[in-house]
Parts: C-alpha cells; structure tokens; sequence
C-alpha cells in the first residue's frame, strides 16, 4: 500500500460510483466485449463485490467478494499447515533504517512509500514508513492495481538448497490449483526471465494467466527461491543435529485479491459476474414463484425445504423469500452477482414434486425431481465448475500464437495474443524488446519460460536478435 | 494504529529485548508477584509470543501468539457466520473529510491519528489518516497497549430495538466464551456508566477482566447497542416488507489480540507461559529421553508412535526430536511456552509399555498406559483446562471486596481490590471519584454494573454520595 494524488481520488472514486448507478439500475450500461474497461468498473460494484471509497485506489471489499477470499484462504492455510508452515503478524509501520536497509529490494516502491510525518497535531521527529508495495497510484484497477489489497505471504528456510528448489515447486502447485481447481482459471507454470525475476533473489517462479478481453498476461502469483542473499545480508545461521553452523537458503512466496480480478475478468459476462462454484458463497439461490390463486405458503414452505437438503448436503443455498420484490427483478440481481445456479419453485414445480432448475454460465434449464435434488445439484455444479475451465481454457488457447520471427511477433501483439516464442534469454535482448514494443498500449515483456517447453529444433533461432534459441518463452503485454 | 515518538522506541524497543536475552538464557530472571511488569515483557518475549521492533509499541506476532488468535478467531467466525453475519475489508487510510464527518466519535483519538503526508519524495496536497485507534504510544505494553493491534470488529443493523437488544447480548456471551472457555479467565458480564460507554452510542455492554498481581481490571471487549445516532447522521435507512420506510437501530463489538495478553497475565508464572489446552497449538509435547546403553532408536520411534496417537485422536500434539538439545533444556524450554501436557519416554517407560506426562499447571506427574494414552490425555486437558479456570476464578473472587462506605473504599483501593460498591449512577458523581482517587497508580472507574445484581437492600446509600444507591457497580484501576 502507498500514499499518493489523495485529491484527484475524491473527484474519481466518488464520482464513478454515482455515475454507475444512474445510468443502469439492475443491468450493465457497458458490454463486455465492446468497452471491457467500463464494463470491469460496473459489474465489480453491481455485482456487490466492492464498493468505491473517497481514497483512489482504496475500496472497500464486501462480503460478497471477501467470502471468495476466506474460501481460498481457507483451502490455502490448510495445505501450507500440513507443510508444517506457521502464520505470523508483522506490523504495519516500518522505520526509515530498515527500509534503507533493504534499499536495494525497494527502490521499485520507492516513489510510492507512504510517509507518516504526523501524530495528531505533532511533527514526528522520525518520519515512519508504512510497508510499502508498488502498486501504482496512477491508474487503479479494483482487485488489480490498489493503493491497498489482502495477500498471503510466505517465508520459508532450509539447510539446502534442494530442499528450497522442492518447496517453490510444490506451493507453486498450490497456486495453480487455486486458480484453475478454485477460479476456473487455466494458467502456465514456468521460469521468470532475470529480468523479470524478483530483484533480490535467485530466481521467481510464478503462475501467468491471461485475460482475453484485453489480450494481457496477468502474472497470478509467485514462488521465489531467495538464494542466501538475505541470509549473508542479516546472518541468518542454523546449526545442524551434529552442531555445525550453515547459512540458509530461502524462499518467498504470494498470491493477492488480485486472483478475484482475474476471475471477474475471465468469467462475467453482459448479466454480470459469473462465479465458479467452488468459490462462490452462495452456489445455489432460489426463489419462490407464486401465482395469483396458488398456495403460496406452500411455495416458500417447498424453498425453505430445499434450502435445508442443499445445506445439510454441504452445498452452499439460500432462499430469497422477500416479497417485496418480484421473481423477475431476483433473477437479475443474482445473475448480476453471478451465483452459479438458480432454483426456481412456481405452482406447477410444487404440483409436480420438482424444481427448475438455471444454470448462470449457458442460462440452460433443468426440471429436478424432489427425489433427485441432492445428487442432481451436485452433479450441476461439478459440471458448471468444469464448463467454466473449459471455456476459459478455449478462449485462452485461441489467444496462443506461435511465432519465429520479429514480424510474426508484431502481427500477433496486434491481435493481443499471448505470444510463445523462440528466445536467446539475453537480458539486453529483452530490453530491446520492451523498447520497440513502446507505444499507447504499454511495452511487451517476457511472461515466463513455461516448464511444458516444446521440442527446440536444433538451429531454431531467437525471433529477436537472430541469435541461437535457447528456450520458448511466452511473451505479451501485461498487467 | 498511531504514530508517536519514534526515536524513543527505537531505545526501548530494541534495547529491552538485549537485555532480558543477556541476563537470563533460557528462566526468567524476573519473579511475577516481585516485579510483574518485567516478568510480563520478559516472559512474551522468552515464551517466544512476540518480538521487538524497532518502532515503539509496535511487535512482532510470532507464530506461538498468532496460532492462539487463529483458534480463537476460527471459533467466533463460525459462530458469528451461524448469525449470518457476513465478513466485509474497509482501507487502512481516512480522508480527512471523512475523519472530520465522524469527529465526535474520534475526539478522543485525535491527539494519536498518524497521518500520511508523503508519498516518496512528494508531499501529498491533501494528508490521508490512517484509521485511528486511542491505544496509548506512551506506555506500551505487548498485546494491552500498542500502536497497532488485530481485532474482529462487528457492526450489524435492525428494523427493531428489540432485535439490536437481544444481539448485544448474543455477542456478549460469545465473549465470555472465547474469556471462560477459551482463556480460561472470569469475566463479569455488565452495563457500563453513561461516563464509560462507547461515545457515540445507546449503551455498552462488557465484559470484565481482572488481573491480581496489578490489581487492575481489564475490559475484554464490548458489544454496544448504537442507538439511531448513525442512521440519522448517514441516512441509513430501510423498506420493510410492506413497503414502509424505516431508520435502522445499529450495534458494533468488537474484542482484539488484547486477550492473549489477560490470558499471559493471569496464567503466567515464574517458570514461563501457561497456555489454556483449547488455545494452545501444541498442546503435548512428548520429549525423548535416550540413556547411555538404552535403544535410542526405539524410544524416538515410541516417540512418532505418540504423536501419531495423539494426533489421530484430533490432539494437538508434536515431538522434540532434535538431538543438538538435551532433555533437561527441553523441558526448560517447552516450559516457557507454557505447553499443558508434557511426555517423556525413557527407557523404563519403554519397557513398561507407558509414558510419563507432565502437568504444565502444577507439575503433577503420571505414568499412563500406552493402551490408555488418547483417553487419559484427553481427560487430563480437560482437567487442566477446567484447573486453570478454577484457579483464576479462586484468585480473582478474592480480589473482590464488597464496600458500603467511602472509607472502605479507599481502603480497599489501596489493597488492590476489584470493589463492588452501591451507586447513585450519577455521572458527576464518578468524576468525582475519578479526581479523588487521582495519583500515581491512576484514578480509579466504574467498570461495569454486573447484570448479576445482588439485593439492593431499600435505604442502602451511594458509597461515593451518600445519595439513594441505584444498582451494584464494580469500580478500580484499569488498563
């Protein structure tokens, strides 16, 4: 988190919320296919996941988008336990020695440190820093570039270094698995350049998305080997069961709310958010559908009957029995907030011992036995979860162009391709790179040396400098 | 969270912690009922619970502290979430404008708001505020008083008063739970005075701590009914089913990492920690002791087959397995941590098929059968759990004195007493007894009217006053 322009946050943050609400009321005012950026804007706050707050680059996450964080807290602190891993707190405030201690981890957050000078009406003497990130200031995104965001955080060491290398690979599994098992969302695994890699350590390895939409990588989260940098730089020493002293190897690991970006980016759609099950705190949500002469007691009484079988069988349902508003204005606001699956109960479902059931990705209907509920619902759910990969992975396969020469590069960057390419792994190539792609969309960067390399033919060259290849790396503009 | 002096604390901080390291080794060169606020620094910092810092009354939580908040934290999220209670994240940083808006609920904050005035090497046109706590940045103290510390905050809203009414006292008793069953720490459970309630609300309600050795009480948390004030003030407003509008009556409580800090207080003795067995992460520790000729090897793997037991059984158990350390240190060192249960297993346990356990709580040794091990471990942390609560209740009923008289009073203040006293419940009345008791100890408060009142007995005066007495108020010193 860091301070910044807090006067232009009040004129944007405020104002874009009212705006929003003006213009849509229940729908979305933008498409998400024609004005992918507005859209963002509007479905995270129709959607009920944030809400925007007089600090740009602040906001405040709701239950809606907080109960999808606490799901994959959850999954997560449960697996890094069985890694004998344990949680600590570290303050928020730092002081100006530490942090030049570090000065060479930080001089990328640098310009974005915010400062505490004052307490109540007195000067400090000491100005004290708060634990800075580099998020940008300039152009906040909700979930992807904030002032502010929730993170896990881990660090680890070991007496040698391959037993650092297995752990990186192993939470980096984790990782995976909370994106494409949790979110729905297919990633690559694979190497950081050295450019690209954490400054202060040995090498990064990290999970990349992509975001069609957009045609940007997005970076998912990473595991880094820190090497013993920091453990000559602190002296951080163990001694071993025989009494001899040895230095530390060490990892960092971190994956951010921006994970809830990523997923509202993949999966909404021009209804709104679209939440795969797993991480959905609501999976199923039904609505009573009462008809002028029908029994309408009996109605809400067969919903609540539902809700109860959903619940005792471990699926997460609720009813919306409010009856001040109609069926019809119910089924937006739950598409709007994306609940994977919509039960619906009228006087014919109740005649007929059944209920509709709707699924929120492809709208497809369903009449469910009273007898079947349970086993049915299940069985949706596992296929909407599966669907949603399915789809997200398609999408994001067609964006893969491959390429070998510099022109092939450039046609498929301009078709906002994630782009895998023959490379030399030269740094200055690299650069090189950045600085040609230069323009109003921002420069093209490495992504990662995926770990799944395909076969290199001998005399491939780098589709940049001509030079020899050494690897395939995936290339794209990026978040 | 606040800013202060931060060139004081880096004296005291770092310094503090060098001290105690050189002084004592692995006991603690500090008596309880001697020197209580020594023993107190020393023994979260040798029981490994924080760490210094080099900014004042800011710590670190080590994992043996933080594990305690998690048990804690995991109980009351389900309960509130059986509620429906719903989890929400607000930004670290206020605009000012939004401070000024709620500046009578914050005026006693003002003086310690640290305010962000610099992003990088750039002065922000307007400073931002980070949300602001009244925790004091003279005194600190680890997990009682410091710049920054966890909580869970609640704030809920109701069409009734009768709804908001019987929600505080939901909380409330959550709150003696996570304190008596948890903790294992007496709690009074009562109303606060109109001079002590939460500022901006109806009422508050608490519940109430003591601590013998300070002789000063503690208040746990709190569960205020907030009245309409807010509602009016933002507007919050509702549409009952009916259609009718209405202003919603609103309550918010809250309890933080304070609680470990009672719990190290009241438990705590001359040889370290005592933890609770229901928030102790490790709550057996099973200790090899290996002799000259005997089978090392069969005593580590009756050791694994233990913890392996234990575990099974859903007991938080774990092994001291390292060989660099002896068993005399061992024992030592989980001491300090205030483990409940330790095992050890020799040679003679081996070959009687039994293990010795240790009681953290009053040394109390038994030799258990292996085939009994799971039942009788369980029971006896059953048995230390229900020992530590009897204890502390024993020593903190008698600390409690019933007084009539303003003689009696003083009297009983100066024996550091937790006073039940017959009051007039007039407020100038309490500043009164606030400026009269003024000195170097600190003034003396209400702390509470318990809702468990004794007979009033009709003419029974004010013990302050002299006026007609009203109810029953606990009064002393707090923190």
């Amino acid at each position: 988190m860091a301070g910044g322009d807090a006067k232009k946050s009040n004129a944007s943050g405020g104002g874009k919320k009212k705006e929003v609400k003006k213009e849509t009321g229940l729908g979305l005012a933008n498409r998400k296919d024609e004005n992918f950026g507005e859209w963002y804007s509007e479905v995270v706050v129709n959607g009920e996941m944030i809400e925007y707050y007089d600090i740009s680059g602040c906001y405040i996450l709701r239950p809606w988008a907080m109960a999808i964080w606490e799901i994959m807290q959850k999954f997560f602190d449960a697996e890094i336990k069985k890694m004998d891993i344990q949680n600590c707190y570290f303050p928020l405030f730092v002081s100006p020695g530490v942090l030049q201690k570090e000065k060479d981890h930080v001089e990328g957050f640098a310009p974005e440190v915010a400062w505490v000078t004052k307490s109540g009406e007195s000067e400090l003497e000491v100005p004290i820093a708060i634990r800075p990130t580099s998020e940008t200031v300039i152009h906040p995104t909700p979930f992807i570039r904030s002032r502010e965001f929730l993170w896990q955080e881990g660090h680890t060491a070991f007496a040698t270094k391959a037993e650092a290398d297995a752990e990186v690979l192993d939470i980096l599994e984790l990782y995976r698995r909370i994106y494409e098992e949790y979110l729905a969302i297919p990633v690559v695994k694979g190497k950081k350049s050295e450019m690209e890699k954490f400054a202060g350590g040995l090498y990064t390895t990290s999970v990349e998305a992509f975001v069609p939409n957009t045609g940007r990588g997005i970076q998912g989260a990473t595991s880094h080997c820190l090497g013993q940098n920091f453990a000559k730089m602190f002296e951080i020493n163990f001694e071993n069961e025989k009494g001899e002293k040895g230095m530390v190897w060490q990892n960092s690991w971190a994956y951010s709310t921006r994970t809830i970006g990523v997923m509202v980016m993949v999966h909404g759609d021009d209804r709104g958010l679209v939440l795969p099950p797993k991480v959905a705190s609501v999976q199923v949500i039904v609505i009573p559908v009462p008809y002028k002469d029908a029994d309408t007691q009996a109605i809400f009484d067969a919903c609540s009957a539902t809700v109860a079988s959903l619940s005792e069988a471990g699926i997460r349902a609720k009813a919306d029995s409010r009856d001040n508003y109609s069926p019809g204005w119910k089924y937006s606001h739950w598409e709007m907030k994306g609940v994977p699956l919509r039960i619906e109960i009228g006087p014919k479902d109740l005649a007929n011992s059944q209920v509709r059931a709707v699924r929120r990705d492809n709208s497809a209907k369903t009449d469910i036995p009273r007898d079947k509920l349970v086993e049915q619902v299940k069985e949706m759910l596992d296929n909407i979860q599966q669907s949603l990969f399915d789809a997200a992975k398609q999408k994001r396969d067609a964006c893969i162009q491959t390429v070998k020469t510099w022109d092939e590069f450039v046609e498929a960057l301009g078709q906002r391709k994630m782009i895998l390419a023959p490379w030399c792994d030269e740094e200055e190539v690299e650069k090189e790179v950045k600085a040609r792609t230069k323009g109003e969309m921002g420069a093209c960067k490495s992504l990662c040396s995926p770990f799944d390399q395909p076969e290199l033919l001998e005399g491939t060259k780098c589709f940049a400098s001509g030079k020899p290849a050494k690897k395939w790396t995936y290339w794209g503009r990026s978040y």
